[in-house]
């Protein structure tokens, strides 16, 4: 492996990857050869080697034995001397190189050449803080006494409400994509108390900005035996605290590359009630039309961001008791605060980033919220039957890993941190 | 929680959970409360309490306070006395008795009730096992250097094949859900070298068999710079046993509880040729309809599974070499061997388990392999480009998840071993 080299200084090794770059002086030639974590100079005096070596287009597939030599000059501290190498695969030239710091393309063109695109070392390292993410994620809330499930992704209905969903044909008859685990992983908390998923979610928004995508990452958990809302928050800002304190040491040099800029995260995450942060954003923005929003517009939300780095040294901020007429039907409302919910946001750099809250627990307080909205009963007959049978107050929570990598990564579009992105426009590759 | 309790032993401790059973006799009563983890006896002396756990059903959520105290009788070593008992949701009684070692109802009606069936022991047991198989598989893989990667489940195309892929409406478009992360896992192998996901795959095979779901989890690793398949086995094999070992430790008593019979499972897995497996189970079924079969049958399946327990002390058996003909156009043939493949799968007890083997990397030999098949190239140019670009000799497999939980259990239908399975009949719950 590239990154442990210097540990073998001395020795004859066999490495293998990609012809990251090639170039010929008069008398040596330096070979980087790229591997899965990092990069390797190779040093070529024999003149045949360098003639094999500069017939290869970048990117063709090497399989390279030599000596390791100390080198503080070269990538991880050493280099390979007297290589012999063995061509396993022929490339043609890449469309872009991917040696320099970043890919001289648009967006599309990166994302049309994403098989390609993705071995980019800088584009590459943002995967990889995405799968450290995803496993500090799992391990955190697997030690808190959370059970893995997996849900179904197609499902007889709409998760939440009627609109955005994805029609599937399900051997002629119609069913649908999962907008979210939502109505399952409460179900599950009558099962295991608290469970997590990490698995994609669907959402057929007709919009094609660089805040969404038509499939995501949900990183999910719900638990039970709650006091209210708080609860939920605590177990939130702990997961979210080992996910991020575990990232330098699980991507090492990868952190930097994938341009991580480590959060501002204090003791306590601060917080704000709804009515207050809509007052504050109106205020700061000097937009008077805030105040009649029901929901926080993007402007508010990161001027928010900015307050909350100002004035609570945090780059996260909770935004709780969301007006219940903007929330699910499944939504607890507040009991001292009539209209409000006990629903929060997480907002991230300004940007919403999960979305949570304590759910209705009593199979009336269910009826009656159907009722109220004007929905049938009759679909989510089996979901209702849960609550019939005796569930506890729970609630839970659901980040979106890609807005979290990119907001992290400092990426201004989400197609940037999603391996194979789908959009209005986009089914492929 | 239930599992600790002993070590309170003569502590007062709040617990919280479900009404499991109430036993009322002439002068106590024995509340057997259920937790996440486990069931705990509550004694109850006083008429008052005895009255309130009377009038409630089965599944009613409790919180109850009291003093722990040891005995040998009690589950877990220890009960609860003097309990003062709060009521935090009611429940109408359960559609079966979950107290009972096993659920007295068809497959069906459990099926239908899966909200609180899922809730009985032996049931939501079943359900740690897979959680603690796909934690392990995805440590053991993280270990060995594997990256976890997010492949998208929208696809434009058929993964394999043009069959028994469930159509979308896509924006007006039709795409599809994928019917494996096939094609992108090779792909990213040309970025990350090794990675795996754990996701669902979507099969709309029409078939209503205990032996297929139309969704399911599918556990998938690849990885670069093999010489062959025998290094895809050598991890695959690594693998599971990490996955199998971790069981004991990982569910404690659960373990019993799901009905787990741990595995045969000798240094070596013994693996034997298509060919030679395909005579052998002929000449041991005396069937030699089974000769001519491009592929092994179920009965040859369940035959070699017995041989291989028998001859080898072994329930996991590899069989090499499947025909070129029955395997996709992915495959990399045995180049000794004219018409034999390097794919090989891994019988469990007599059914398969695993598919597997070494791919195609050069991008010639894919347009040929396109070419021989009457494939059109077109749709997928994306993956091509990821070839003409540069791979390595490459391989992989995927587990079937509920198909592994199914023969560890010795559950005969792979319903009883999915939260909420779907097939051709059932979307719901």
């Amino acid at each position: 492996m590239s990154t442990d080299l210097i540990t073998h200084a001395g020795q004859h090794v066999r490495l293998a990857g990609w012809l990251h770059r090639y170039r010929q002086l008069s008398h040596v030639g330096f070979l980087v050869l790229r591997d899965a974590r990092g990069l390797v100079q190779v040093v070529v005096d024999d003149p045949e080697t360098s003639r094999l070596i500069g017939g290869l287009a970048n990117e063709s597939v090497l399989s390279v034995t030599g000596q390791v030599v100390a080198n503080p000059q070269a990538p991880g501290g050493a280099e390979l001397h007297d290589p012999i190498v063995t061509v396993l695969s022929e490339a043609i030239p890449p469309p872009f190189d991917l040696f320099r710091p970043a890919l001289a393309a648009q967006l599309p063109t990166i994302l049309d050449h994403a098989p390609v695109a993705l071995r980019h070392p800088a584009v590459r390292a943002r995967h990889r803080v995405a799968a450290a993410l995803t496993d500090s994620f799992r391990a955190s809330l697997t030690g808190d006494g959370f059970t893995e499930i997996h849900t179904p992704k197609i499902v007889a209905g709409a998760t939440e409400s009627g609109a955005n969903v994805f029609p599937i044909d399900y051997f002629g008859r119609t069913a649908y994509l999962a907008q979210s685990p939502q109505l399952y992983k409460q179900v599950m908390v009558g099962v295991f108390e608290r469970v997590f998923e990490t698995a994609p979610v669907f959402r057929a928004e007709p919009h094609d900005t660089p805040r969404h995508l038509n499939e995501y990452v949900s990183l999910d958990a719900e638990l039970g035996f709650i006091d209210d809302h708080r609860d939920v928050m605590a177990v939130l800002t702990a997961t979210l605290r080992a996910m991020i304190d575990g990232l330098p040491e699980r991507l090492g040099p990868d952190l930097a590359l994938a341009g991580v800029t480590m959060p501002a995260m204090p003791a306590a995450i601060p917080d704000i009630h709804f009515a207050d942060a809509r007052d504050l954003a109106a205020d700061g923005l000097g937009d008077e039309r805030e105040l009649h929003e029901p929901d926080l517009s993007p402007a508010s939300e990161r001027w928010l961001g900015e307050w909350a780095l100002r004035e609570h040294g945090s780059d996260f901020l909770y935004v709780t008791g969301y007006p219940m007429g903007k929330r699910p039907f499944y939504t607890h409302p507040d009991p001292e605060r009539p209209g409000f919910s006990n629903g929060f946001d997480l907002l991230f750099r300004g940007l919403e980033l999960v979305t949570g809250g304590q759910r209705l627990h009593r199979v009336a307080d269910y009826r009656a919220a159907l009722a109220e909205r004007g929905m049938d009963p009759e679909p989510l007959g089996w979901y209702l039957d849960a609550f019939a049978h005796g569930m506890p107050p729970h609630g839970g929570f659901a980040i979106g890993l890609e807005r979290l990598v990119a907001r992290l990564t400092g990426a201004a579009n989400l197609r940037e941190v999603t391996l194979f992105p789908r959009d209005i426009n986009r089914l492929t590759p």
